[in-house]
């Protein structure tokens, strides 16, 4: 049930501001000045599983703050991301006992994954996947992780989407790639029993895929998953600036992240909803789960996602891990939280898909 | 409907972790470093609104490094910080049209808390809020002002109990007052149309006292509000450390609150459950909603608690605000920000009551 939240306060109210501001006797000052923040160690949580402890404890990425220049120097670094990700990703289909095949899907490259152990009821299912990395990152092989975790969680087949990407591809590639795909695989089946997901540039893309279904009459997917979304190319938020070299993934808006920012919009304004989803109407929005982590750079764009959607009428809800950079639930898997985080995912879907 | 999240993963999956940290191309050492933080300057976010840009702006709270050591010192803290919030509680009563007055129940100072546009169908609610502060701040009055708030956005009346405290009263009198008024008020009435709510030390004492319901064997709340409940009274989660000197209005585990947690205990062992029941068992908690900023201090208490009960099989909803410090969205009040806060707590209300 979508929460409309509707206040009847009077205008006198906000002449409270001031006093009230008292409660907590925080000197409120007129002058708004950035906050100071000293140097710091951040040791490790004690507070996490032994699993999740190693991934929080590594180095920075060390690639993070790079920014390529030419085509030549992002190939490269495409290419160092995507071989050890494409392996990881493969030893996932052994592991979950997956079958993982590759199909063109409206002429779309694109993996069908099918777990071992799906339902007959789950057969009329619709699942896709649009993977993160950034809009750069991680075509291939590397795509289907995410799609594994959650096909193996919710034993439902999913299509993964390998999108195209710049350099050679763009915006709007990944999303034309997206939705063409989604239109082709949802024809003639029921959309209440549909997903859409994806995280990081993934959480990005599918939000821009709702808004344009929006503007196309639908159908909508039954449900969202939304993890911890690019949903603003600019540097806006203020995890940005307080979880910059806090999240040991990301790291910075600085480096890779800006430069990736620019090579998909070629030139477009960043704040494009249809780059940028937060300054897009999300009413109408399938209800979505979001999950993100205490130190992701990414932590306010997720809350700001899911308090948009909120006060949009949608029903979505926040999953919040301790100590998490960006996208841990997905690197870090299988650590007990990771499992937990898919876990959420799957039993969100269950509770709001059709059956 | 709660959520068990079980997985059948066998433990071959555990064999993966090293391969999928390949995922994110992150080198995962085998030494587990704290993060070195260089200093920064934190931006006031310009994604809030102008109200609550004024508080997050402002500079942090000035007394928070004071760590009182004598009587005296802690009485004139304590009479500087109420005296302030007296006024603004007050002030409160007074904007929202709310009838406070002064009862004793089970022997226990109260305030009872009527708003002036009860509906009759709400009269048969129980509705007890126990205040924040460090268990040390905010006797009396100040006591009252979330309880106003929720008294207005749910339109019942609430019963806001003026605990003992420290420096005379040190645990267990803030339990046991909670704990007699709980069960002197919910006599005779639906426990299914009752709330249990607090922030902060509220928080963790309403956490407390449930505990003590489920020995006693009831009755418990019908739902329950956790404000950012300070649920871990040792330096124990990430945020601790990540949003030292971010957090403006709690600005630093060293200080005010580990003095608060040191003299509320009296001796005992701060991870006993009833000082910090994030230790404690959750199994069978009410629907609870937490509610929590990305620059809060104990963000990590707050989404280690959600956590927990969600792992423990109950129901357990998180609302987190961009660049809220410790409890903004009390302080900020009546902030877009704050009303939106406040309203998600009432709709949660409405949702998980009998009606």
């Amino acid at each position: 049930m979508p929460h409309h939240l509707r206040f009847g306060l009077g205008p006198v109210l906000c002449l409270l501001a001031g006093l009230l501001a008292l409660i907590a006797a925080l000197p409120v000052s007129g002058a708004e000045a950035p906050r100071e923040v000293p140097a710091r160690l951040l040791p490790v949580p004690d507070t996490v599983s032994e699993q999740l402890a190693k991934f929080i404890g590594a180095p920075p990425n060390p690639t993070a703050h790079d920014e390529p220049a030419t085509v030549q120097e992002w190939r490269a670094l495409i290419n160092s991301y995507n071989a050890e990700a494409d392996k990881g990703a493969r030893a996932l289909w052994a592991a979950l006992r997956l079958t993982v095949t590759p199909v063109t899907i409206a002429g779309v490259k694109c993996y069908r994954i099918v777990p071992s152990d799906m339902p007959l009821e789950n057969a009329s299912r619709t699942f896709v996947h649009v993977h993160g990395g950034a809009y750069v990152f991680f075509g291939g092989d590397a795509a289907t992780g995410e799609a594994a975790m959650i096909a193996h969680a919710s034993r439902t087949a999913v299509i993964s989407v390998d999108y195209r990407m710049p350099p050679d591809h763009p915006y709007p590639a990944a999303l034309d790639d997206s939705l063409a795909v989604w239109r082709e695989v949802i024809r003639g089946r029921d959309p209440a029993k549909s997903a859409l997901f994806g995280s990081s540039a993934g959480g990005g893309l599918a939000m821009a895929v709702v808004l344009r279904l929006k503007e196309l009459g639908g159908p909508l997917p039954g449900v969202l998953f939304l993890g911890t979304p690019w949903a603003d190319l600019t540097k806006t938020g203020d995890t940005y600036f307080a979880n910059a070299e806090v999240d040991n993934s990301l790291v910075s808006y600085e480096g890779i992240l800006e430069a990736a920012a620019k090579l998909y919009a070629a030139g477009r304004n960043l704040k494009d909803p249809l780059l940028s989803p937060l300054y897009g109407d999300l009413t109408g929005f399938p209800p979505a789960i979001l999950v993100s982590g205490t130190r992701d750079l990414l932590l306010s764009l997720t809350v700001r996602t899911h308090r948009l959607l909120r006060g949009s009428g949608v029903e979505a809800e926040l999953q919040v891990f301790e100590g998490m950079s960006h996208a841990q639930y997905l690197t870090a898997y299988p650590a007990p939280e990771a499992l937990e985080a898919i876990g959420e995912v799957a039993a969100f879907f269950e509770r709001y898909l059709a059956k």
